[in-house]
């Protein structure tokens, strides 16, 4: 009876969903990506939620088209089998981008809309900053997009604001310590941090925990000696090693370098500062890679912010920070559920940075969709920048940190991308594209295969098959497009196919789909590239030359002094996030195609030790953008009648 | 038939509630309010929202216990008569505050749940800066909460969020404005401002309305003269006299004073700049005042960064971001429906500083609540710092803008800020109260009692009835309290009444609830102080003589110089925000009791054109608190098995 209830219970999990989806009547030309989200209404999201599976008390109901899913669903489904997990990275983009959101949308409408297999696709969410600076939308495009396109690409339910709020407390508390410790004396700091209370002094349970890190086993405060109570009351840190930043979810330049501190209430401390993009904080990189709320407080708690007057690392659990930082993000780690133009489900869940941090969406929203889809279900994931980067990422760090093993890489091309590969005029965001680009050219596209092969090898590293997506243009030809799909065949790809989701949705990707299927059903013989315990010049060393085909590296002094650091420290066996430009596979966006014998400078090194990787620095990375003279904001206006939003993308 | 269906539907909504209240079992001792809070289990919000007459498509729940309600129920239930309006105030109080907010909650608790009377409470959202940094609830306290407390207290439903979002993308825009004017020739700055797309030159709907304001008549961009591409293209902002700042919602004192603009890419333009907390933010007073969307953009649009070389102002709407930030508060603008400890309904919506601002909730959760209680029922709203301060905003600007009569004064006082006017030794946070107020001492109360006589009487300069609730303590003697009620009756209270809401929740203030309810039935012959047309120094000087009882006012050069200009620029017809001091009726916090004799120094005077206030500053004003040697986050956790926050409060 048990056993026959628990085949039942798993066959239902293993169910196919009895989905309503959303029927689509795709015009032509395309409309707006605004037009073509108004046009559909959108399920509720609890009828969406109960479609695929999931009880009532296990969501949060954020608006009609917005929900958080609670992680209790893990344990729930935790005997349940991961569905099939699949990558969608890119070949070396033109700064327009080649449409990874789109084709990971499509892929999902047509896998679960047009063939009847569940699906998830899981997304990154955007910043609000680029969203009312330059145009470009990240809910996918055309017919393939995540609705309502205007709640996913504004608040959302507020997960970037509470990493902000998050990030800033932390800040504060660093330059308010050290303001307090210069100003006071150890004694009045301990009578400060150990207060009297009705007539009891008494040690916060964070601040036992400090004593117990300081060799200090004592639970007592009033029986600490002078030395013991000057141990325990200053960090004593060094403001010029402060590497934790403030953040804001905007376009902001004039904040890019600043001197805080400047008020007469602040005695003089001034010192150096930044903002840099939320979605650049540590804490970001953490929400995305965490795997529970015990994780996540216990990652929080390892952020490094500085070091002290001795050369030892101050963390966020030192300033007595963690518990605020967890409490502020314990709704953020839900991730949130919406869905596509043709009402399949997508999660939305974090969006870290993908030259400092891993430009990865969640491991958690991968976890919970996994169990969701089923067993023969499909999960869709994506990665920023380029294969080079974001897949390597992928790889590297993130299934490291979830133990998911990935089953099929969809490798995005456009002939647009290839032609410049293939020395075609170069691509600016904002100038009318050269006739190379809108018109027949088969030289241009076959020479610049060059990249889409070597990011195809670069998949092989680790032992994934890949199926290459093209991402058909109108302005591509017939013969473009069956030269792409043959090259890559013959570089190793297990399959390449025109996709047409940005036109017609997700009947579109149905050839996408099906190769997808099939390449599944191949088995995947994943490794990772470099083994942890390897020196960290060693693992920057394999990831320049397997990857980016460096001949070798070149380290500053600076980069060098950072490595011996953060190997004293201990840190020197966690996992390499490049950050290095996404427009070429070296580190000048300018050197298209594949570039060969170049030595691959890094000229600083930094840790993120809880969201957990060392990020070389190749070259300078912009963390705060600016607003351009028009910003988008000029066409961004609310129909105060219809309450409707204009001018979004 | 039509007019008795009308008939019919009228009584539906006077009905009263059917509400399920929740039942209370006050322990004793009482426990703290996380405790307590989390004892009881709120209904969902959306069963709430039913009993009170919402319609399921006039709310949107944000989780398990909140949910934002719909503008569009204002013009559902526009022909349904208001109910009573009931303002809660109080005396000069303590640093350690007299309880307003558990006053508010207790009464409502008391009319809904006690003697089933419909009523709504109407709070002011919290700012999470405090909440971090020195311990303060504003969920009410005791018995007298809204729950879930910790919801309230943490990111809400992202309101403030919201704010921060939309206030510091009005600040980037302004230094990136003038960074773009100073390095660009007026052709280079119009040809990016009205750029060719696709070979066509447009202006936007926002910079058509700027060509108006200009008072140049052309739509088509080729065809302005260069003085017109000039005048358009350049706003001509004069850096030392920008008053907008920037906000984050974290008390960071090393933000008060600063240098920004300071990297290389900035090209030497820095400046003086601050952050604020984000609750100082006009656009925060906005929310708080605005009746309806269109309003709101209005306001938004309105609102004065800077003055140009020229010297005229300069506005959001010229730097072209209105529609932007009224996108980025679409949803803000929605009061968040939340519930008490016996589960009555509670607004909680906006939450302006109560210095520099107007310090009360917003006029649209007051207006919504007043059709939902029906004719009969009662809507309780909070007004902060003492009745000098925070029921003269509330009249002379907040009920100008609503348009909305008051019914009754709610003046709250306690033993222990009597005794204080009376002359009883200082009151300070954190540390242990004297003796004095710890034991009986009717002659400091009798004494102390000319602060409420004072505020009774500020009240009827307005001609609205007052009902004394004195806040019990339990260290409050029978004759104390007694005192304290007879005094206050005999300076012309309609009633006061002693309130045990903190300790036994609504059944507690069931005498407040009743002797409310006759004064409401009293008629309130409600009056403005001051006239409007009226110069500005002539506003300042009413306030100063009629309410806080000063001889005469002093303005300093600056004020002056400011007044004059503001009154050419057109905005002398403003009603007054005085930013001063709460602990005082005078500036002088340490003059308790009736100061007499004084002459209030005006040292500078602001405006908040778009919230629709002039604001004279009576001393400094810190707009960033900062965070204390042991801020309250040593204590607060979050128990990652339960998800329970621990050591909020």
């Amino acid at each position: 009876m048990v056993s026959s209830g628990r085949r039942w219970l798993r066959e239902q999990q293993h169910a196919r969903w009895r989905l309503h989806c959303l029927k689509l009547q795709p015009l032509s030309p395309v409309p707006s990506d605004l037009e073509i989200s108004r046009a559909q209404t959108p399920k509720a999201v609890d009828v969406l939620a109960k479609e695929i599976g999931l009880l009532a008390d296990e969501i949060e109901v954020y608006g009609r088209s917005k929900a958080k899913v609670r992680l209790s669903l893990l344990e729930r489904l935790k005997d349940q089998a991961d569905g099939k997990y699949v990558l969608v990275a890119g070949i070396t983009p033109t700064p327009l981008g080649e449409g990874k959101s789109t084709v990971t949308v499509g892929l999902v409408q047509a896998l679960t809309a047009h063939l009847n297999i569940n699906s998830f696709a899981c997304l990154r969410q955007p910043s609000q900053g680029p969203t009312f600076g330059v145009k470009g939308g990240a809910a996918g495009g055309g017919y393939a997009q995540v609705i309502p396109m205007e709640e996913f690409n504004l608040h959302l339910t507020g997960d970037i604001h509470a990493i902000t709020a998050a990030n800033n407390l932390l800040a504060a508390a660093i330059d308010t310590r050290i303001l307090h410790e210069n100003t006071q004396t150890d004694k009045a700091l301990y009578n400060r941090l150990v207060p009297l209370v009705n007539g009891v002094r008494e040690f916060s349970s964070i601040q036992l925990a400090r004593l117990k890190k300081l060799g200090i086993n004592k639970t007592d405060p009033s029986t600490l000696t002078e030395e013991e109570i000057s141990k325990f009351a200053r960090l004593n840190i060094e403001p010029s090693t402060i590497t934790w930043q403030r953040v804001l979810d905007t376009n902001d330049r004039f904040l890019r370098k600043m001197t805080i501190g400047q008020a007469h209430t602040e005695k003089g401390y001034s010192r150096q500062a930044q903002f840099d993009i939320a979605v650049a904080s540590e804490i970001m990189a953490v929400l995305a890679l965490t795997d529970s709320l015990t994780d996540m407080k216990e990652r929080l708690g390892r952020m490094v912010v500085a070091s002290d007057k001795n050369g030892q690392p101050v963390t966020a659990e030192d300033l007595g920070v963690t518990g605020a930082l967890t409490v502020l993000m314990k709704d953020a780690i839900k991730p949130n559920l919406m869905q596509t133009l043709e009402g399949t489900p997508v999660f939305v869940h974090a969006g870290p940075f993908a030259n400092i941090a891993h430009g990865n969406s969640s491991v958690l929203a991968d976890k919970i969709a996994l169990k969701l889809v089923g067993e023969e279900g499909f999960v869709v994931t994506e990665a920023g920048f380029g294969a080079d980067i974001g897949m390597e990422k992928f790889f590297n760090i993130k299934c490291r940190a979830s133990g998911l093993v990935p089953n099929v890489v969809v490798l995005v091309a456009t002939v647009r991308a290839l032609k410049m590969h293939g020395g075609g005029p170069s691509v600016t965001a904002g100038v009318p594209l050269k006739k190379e680009y809108t018109e027949e050219n088969i030289q241009l596209v076959a020479d610049g295969c060059c990249n889409l092969q070597k990011q195809i090898q670069i998949a092989q590293l680790f032992g994934v098959p890949v199926v290459v997506a093209l991402n058909v243009f109108k302005t591509d030809s017939r013969a473009e497009i069956d030269l792409v799909c043959e090259l890559a065949k013959r570089a190793g790809a297990f399959d390449a196919v025109p996709c047409y989701h940005w036109s017609v949705g997700g009947k579109g990707s149905v050839d996408l789909a099906r190769a997808v299927r099939e390449a599944a059903g191949q088995g995947s013989r994943f490794r990772f590239l470099y083994d942890l315990q390897l020196p960290i010049v060693e693992k920057i060393r394999t990831i320049a030359q397997a990857v980016y085909g460096a001949k070798d590296i070149e380290l500053s002094p600076e980069a060098q002094s950072k490595i011996d650091r953060y190997t004293q420290q201990g840190f020197g066996n966690l996992p390499i996030c490049m950050a290095k430009t996404h427009l070429s596979l070296s580190h000048q966006p300018d050197k298209k195609g594949v570039p060969r014998d170049f030595i691959l400078p890094i000229s600083d090194v930094r840790a993120s030790i809880g969201a957990g990787f060392i990020y070389p620095l190749v070259g300078t990375m912009s963390t705060m953008p600016g607003l351009p003279t028009r910003p988008c904001f000029y066409d961004i206006d609310l129909d105060t009648e219809t309450e409707q939003v204009k001018g979004l993308f």
